[in-house]
């Protein structure tokens, strides 16, 4: 058989090394792309000049561009049989990924367990995304549930990794350089709010709304060679449980990421992720909006020029978020699709 | 209060000047999503090797493609409270703008005049782009109408600038070398047709249609960065006077200036803007097709290389241009959306 | 007259040479766009630093993409009165094209016959895609049926030109360079079957499916600077035959090609083009799925490394592919709506 059905439960062993076709070489035109499906105004993404001006020594992508890329290999082995989803944490951003870099990917299984139903498993890996010079960028726990080939075949004794609750502040700046703050032009960042002037527990509307169309998210989602066939094939999701295409759920985080521009102007780094659920399904035509909770504020040891803020970044549809709105969305009703906490950096005064 | 609700009128004030976020690197990709969107064809822009057989040093983007990266920094700040956008002057491309090149907009408030009903104002600003090396690229002048935080308060004595009714002919070559037109092969050019085969008062039909998608004008808005939120937000927009999300302005410019192509393919420079006037409204569904008139020909003082066309192209919705319709549309109907008054640069013989 | 409204059936003469508007240079850009219209997974135009792995000089761009974009310049030319694109052959890939490339187009008239109703004739031509360096990176043949302008004018005497089934396998590493197999990662590249796990008569479901969108297939068309009206005007379609825009039959093309990965990751390079028939329409809301008929394999003379598999790949509207259909789609019924016989590269064990 040439074809690939993609892997089932017990396809999967502890332990066990996925090397994830295909290698990414990263272009100016992914940089592009992005801008135009996301709208993203982040100064040090958005201009090399912006960015060089204040430490990096060549030009970053868009952080989630980056997570999108190392994580749409993954998909045609982990989870192209996957019933669901469940949660990604302890993902971090280890080095900027750049125009020209190659990008490929490589998975660790690192649990397994059965579900009492014995139709599915949950597989927990970490995926490592690697550049051409075999330096890791990002680095990433996801946990998926996968249905098995034959709900009577012996599952593995269960093994459930130990996750943090939270990437701890320590390692939040490895891909940051030392950041000028001096050079650092609050008028073209487009705020003067800098990490002090941040505190936990405020919470902030981004305002803005964005609707998403079907080109759009399939462009994205091609865009990072993510293959999972609920985005994109009509006939047969016209039949399932939606009755259309379910968008890829890191559209959501990077239209919540571009829309908290307005607020955040200044969190101009993704530095970790602590956790991620999709706590509802978004759908074309469905017009999307966020706001954050500033979870906590923190020194990073050994800088001085940049500190991190934990932010909850809700995204909802259909709902705008003067009211910082929590239940999640039904299906058709208006609410909180996404909940992505965070890390982002912010220069000092 | 961290998020921005953009200005209203008493935010502005003479003589202020407003640097905007966010600078944008222009890259490749952005040439070619350029491309995609509007199927643009004119030699110089397309192809390197022609740009550089011909004089330049370097090639340049789309002229419009760069106005368009210069006015998108303009809206947060001068026009996200604006009711209407009332026209445009005085627009001068200075520089070829470049793949690499960092561009950035300061705008001046140079008028501002309250309306009887004071309930708005007319604020006017020249906004200038600026590349890397602080030279200005793009310079004009917009007047748009902005609503007052408060009917009662004071507003400052009336300025209304003078404006030219179109920019003179002398400063037309600015962004364009010395043009060598006997390496301009028309056969690639796509016309033998050159300046002196053009007259004042002749007509053109552009003849073909293009009908837009709410995906194509989102990402082309995108990557301009501009956040006017009547482009992006159904769930707001179909509670507004249209039902349903207005297409940026600029949009219909550039695919007026793409169809032209037929019939003005070496009209290879956008030189000047004199004016522009969005008559009626472009919703996504809409056939935009275009026809130019030759107001004047001028010759480019000091120039025996290229001479000025000055056009004025109107777009239309839903109407074919064989007659050269001058009706506007109504909001359902057909008819003229857009009169854009320009001046092009063309090879003589 | 100075816009162009095609040629007609009267217009050609054989031997006459058409020398295409407009160059192209091909950016990152082009190769970003064509991974997010299509995503395609091939590990050589994926990864430049996996093509330089195993031996490219330089980056290749998709070998379609550059075929369309030779394409797109005839059509204002050859097909824009065209009633039906017949069929293509003999169509060779002779240079990579690479980013920075400019490429250009001449056609040749090599066939004229009227047809026995007198309205219409077919026209043969061979176009060739040339480069900056006046390399012939492309070269095909291709007819169309052409109206006349006048039913009553005399046509020249029929000439048929002579054209291969298939091209030969002789000819077919032009554009490839020695391939290193132990430098060849199947793992990255995401397959282990190499050229001697296929043989003649194997058929191959490509499983997945992909629904289109407008605005992607007028994206991908802009691109490649093909103005046929009935990809772009849903006024005029939509009074027309289908009562809606008719997708470029290249896109079909694409998308087989992109969804043939799976089963065909390692056939990594289309070497040439034996002939195309579109059997039936697409249209945007379509979902295209893809399987593969082996119709031959064979040695390249001269090369250990790589072999040569003609594939007969069928491309269906709403129709999975599972039980390999063959039967023709009708304009609202699912079926084939392609058939594209074409040699690919593979590397050898």
């Amino acid at each position: 058989m040439k074809t690939s059905a993609g892997n089932f439960f017990e396809d999967f062993r502890l332990g066990q090394r996925i090397y994830h076709a295909t290698p990414r070489t990263v272009t100016s035109g992914d940089q592009a792309l992005y801008a135009a499906l996301f709208g993203s105004r982040f100064a040090v993404q958005s201009s090399a000049a912006f960015a060089q001006a204040v430490g990096y020594a060549e030009w970053p992508i868009d952080d989630l561009l980056a997570f999108h890329i190392v994580f749409g290999k993954t998909v045609p082995d982990i989870s192209l049989n996957a019933v669901a989803n469940l949660g990604y944490a302890d993902g971090r951003f280890l080095k900027p990924v750049c125009v020209g870099d190659t990008v490929s990917t490589v998975s660790e299984v690192i649990g397994l367990k059965e579900n009492s139903s014995r139709k599915t498993g949950v597989v927990y890996v970490r995926s490592t995304g690697v550049n051409q010079h075999a330096e890791t960028v990002i680095d990433y726990v996801r946990w998926v549930m996968v249905n098995k080939r034959d709900p009577e075949s012996t599952a593995p004794d269960p093994v459930v990794p130990d996750l943090p609750e939270s990437v701890p502040s320590a390692g939040l700046g490895a891909a940051c350089p030392e950041i000028s703050t001096v050079d650092w032009n609050d008028d073209l960042a487009g705020s003067r709010h800098r990490f002090e002037d941040y505190e936990a527990g405020e919470c902030i509307d981004h305002v803005d709304g964005m609707t998403v169309e079907e080109a759009e998210h399939m462009l994205a989602t091609r865009l990072y060679q993510n293959t999972s066939r609920v985005h994109f094939n009509q006939l047969s999701e016209g039949k399932g449980r939606f009755g259309r295409r379910l968008i890829y759920g890191g559209h959501a985080i990077s239209l919540a990421r571009a829309l908290s521009f307005n607020g955040l102007a200044n969190a101009f780094h993704v530095a970790a992720i602590n956790g991620g659920r999709h706590v509802a399904p978004l759908f074309a035509g469905g017009t999307v909006f966020a706001w954050s909770e500033v979870l906590a504020t923190a020194e990073v040891p050994g800088r001085r020029d940049v500190g991190a803020l934990r932010l909850l970044t809700r995204a909802t549809r259909d709902c705008p978020c003067g009211d910082f709105p929590r239940q999640a969305a039904t299906p058709e009703g208006p609410g909180v699709i996404l909940e992505f906490d965070y890390w982002a950096l912010m220069p000092r005064r």
